[in-house]
């Protein structure tokens, strides 16, 4: 019978090919939140069910109100009666930003050799198409040795991810039974190191808001009217500027309402994993305001927070237009530690604004997401069992981390289908994830796949 | 000999055609400030070329590093020797804004009958196409019936004003000699009430400036980095939100310096207008901040102000993207009066900027424009003969007026050519100038090319 090492060889060897198919999967422009990806989608999706079934799946499309997820079932031949494994990846993008800002085609991948590393650029190189192809690629290469796998198989492909995940509960309300099993693996995270791996057991909710405020009038002739009428720039600064304090904390009533403070105990963990090595040192956190009293990791694993994503009014050039603006948009999202509920933390928000509104202005909000903070146990065999696959791979101890990322999947699965969830992935800080020239490399992939292989034998050999 | 009212019934029966000429002429979109506006830019340019020819100008079209300016002159048959004129407009206009703000085409004007006024709407409608026209068309008038002029005239149109007239100043000076005259007519001012004329007498001196800042990093994934890197929306919006105190006051270290109250005289006749009427009634004030200790209209003629026209950093939409931008971008205009030097204002307002930078965060300014507040002398004989001539078109006073706004044009006339600027045309403050449907009426165009006849009149008739 062959073993965990026959199929790392098929990993290897097929790793060409692999890395051929990946770049022709980065290539097909699947963004989620702009009309204009919705071909680039429905190419995704169909390419990804051919994928899943060349390897034996029984793979469907499932369409919602918006774009399709990809449903993937295989049985197993080892636990078959009783354990399931769900693997979890998004197809989607995000929309490219400004093209120019970017070196690289955001849609046309190659390999480069930079600084010893086999790099490849492109919008989804590593949010989430290689995440998504390392899961894939090493169930490819099991069955491929084994000739079927240690367990029934969920593959679960979404494409909303990256725009809010709108039809992801109802589905999952729908499928529940479908999608019971043992554990959710979501490969949608990051590593601790460069080359140390993660687990990520801490995610955090997630709230988007539009803003848009309206002064008293339309569009004015700044020169007659500026000294006089409603600046909405001016009025949405000075709400923005209003929304930190002084020391970073924020200052939207209610906003920290239910939240405790970071237990000691993670505190600690952090303390001593800040000391071994720092995961930020390729930012430059000057200019940045950290809440007071929290350390880097503190803050961005255990404070919530208010991000401002985006702001427009007015002129946007190119050239100068005295005017004084009608209205004023910004676009803000809302992480959540655990004890805040999002509809909650939305409402205090919009009073908080509303507050602020001259007489005579109004304000419209569109929100978007709302996802609560999930935490998985530390306890669980699975959790136990990956790490150890990925120890194995990397060849370092694995960490168990938080993070300042959302993934509401995690919550809606616990909260449907009663399922643990486990972030695993390969991320790095410097991979430009949501920004210009996102990128990935060739070696993660690689013992990517490899890690999946070797967490698939370590699950096959648990004590059930 | 014929007299005025011969000239004046020339223009009642030509107004037919005067509409239909003027409406082909807004329909050319000159847009100065944006590459797409060039071609229209030159279309106007020789439409006006030819119109001018046609009326007995010896009409030419300078180039210039930008746009070109329409420069004609005629030689006059009652003071030839020694008077002259000169009538100033401008063809270029503001760009669109959003085009989806506008209920009407901005290049495509007709004449709606809309509250017993008969209206026409369009980019430049307003500001100043219609504002031109008058004078040209009043122009054409008389000398078809006199078949002469009564003065040298000289008649100068430029393609850049809305751009901030980067060549004027070089046309001017290498000029000088050829625009040596005795008055400049500048038509591109506004009314004091519908049926109130208004000279205006005092205008503000203008500078832009767009400025970027950028954090210490490029696009970040907000999850990731939200809490601890800089985020430059909220260092922006920061900025602009210290730009104003409490009382409305700029909060800009040196920006008064220079400045000297209001005298009182000038805010007694202000105050006495104020009672008479409120040219303002049409703008909703309210979530304006007017500085403390003024009325409107002092803030608005004799203040000067900060005016922030665009904003824009990040995702602009249409869906989310949960990023901390590179750079935030802001676009403000800075109305000057007597005392303010602009490059000096320039110079504070973006040591102002520097000096809230937080550290590894930096900034980028661009500037634009230039140009000193001026007054122009009430004793001139031709103000008062073109106060006489108003006057007796519009049966009421003409009032001797402010303005919040800038005619960089006025401070380069006194400067290099010695010549005296009167400032006169028929703008009403719900002409949405610069906004989204731009507008003006027929009446005012008749009355206003009557009102040209009038002032040529009294000018024929003062002593000199």
């Amino acid at each position: 019978m062959p073993d965990v090492e026959d199929v790392l060889k098929e990993v290897d060897r097929n790793m060409p090919t692999t890395i051929e198919k990946l770049l022709d999967l980065i290539s097909i422009p699947s963004i989620s939140s702009d009309p204009i990806g919705k071909p680039g989608i429905e190419q995704a999706a169909r390419w990804l069910q051919d994928e899943l079934s060349a390897i034996g799946f029984e793979a469907r499309i499932v369409t919602t109100p918006g774009h399709p997820l990809i449903l993937a079932h295989a049985g197993g031949t080892t636990m078959a009666d009783t354990a399931g494994l769900l693997f979890y990846g998004h197809y989607d993008v995000q929309p490219v930003g400004v093209a120019e800002d970017w070196t690289h085609d955001p849609f046309g991948p190659q390999i480069l050799e930079e600084d010893g590393r086999h790099r490849f650029y492109g919008r989804g190189a590593s949010d989430s198409k290689s995440q998504l192809w390392t899961f894939i690629e090493g169930l490819r290469a099991w069955k491929a040795v084994h000739g079927g796998f240690p367990a029934r198989i969920i593959v679960l492909l979404e494409g909303e991810e990256e725009s809010g995940s709108q039809n992801l509960p109802a589905f999952i309300e729908a499928c529940r039974e479908e999608l019971a099993c043992d554990i959710a693996f979501i490969c949608d995270s990051d590593m601790w190191l460069p080359h140390q791996p993660a687990l990520t057991i801490q995610l955090k909710g997630l709230v988007h808001e539009k803003l848009t405020v309206f002064a008293s009038n339309g569009d004015l002739h700044s020169g007659a009217f500026g000294a006089v009428a409603a600046n909405p720039i001016r009025i949405l600064s000075g709400i923005l500027a209003a929304i930190h304090d002084e020391d970073g904390r924020i200052a939207i009533e209610g906003f920290y309402d239910g939240v405790d403070p970071i237990p000691s105990h993670a505190r600690e963990q952090w303390a001593a994993l800040s000391r071994q090595a720092d995961p930020l040192e390729k930012i430059d956190l000057r200019g940045g305001v950290i809440e007071a009293g929290h350390s880097p990791l503190e803050a961005i694993w255990g404070r919530p927070t208010v991000d401002m994503n985006g702001i427009t009014s007015g002129n946007q050039g190119p050239g100068e237009r005295s005017v004084i603006p009608g209205y004023a948009t910004a676009r803000l999202s809302f992480r959540l530690v655990e004890g805040q509920d999002p509809e909650k933390i939305r409402e205090c928000f919009r009073r908080f604004v509303r507050s602020r509104l001259p007489e005579g202005c109004s304000a419209e909000f569109e929100g978007a997401n709302g996802s609560s903070a999930v935490t998985m146990p530390r306890d669980n065999p699975f959790v136990k069992a990956a790490a150890r696959g990925l120890e194995k791979e990397w060849g370092v101890p694995t960490v168990l981390k938080g993070s300042g990322g959302s993934i509401p999947l995690a919550q809606q699965l616990k909260d449907t289908v009663g399922l643990d969830c486990i972030a695993i992935g390969f991320i790095l800080p410097d991979d430009a994830i949501h920004g210009p020239d996102e990128r990935y490399d060739t070696e993660r992939l690689h013992k990517g796949i490899r890690s999946w292989v070797r967490i698939l034998d370590e699950v096959q050999h648990m004590k059930r």
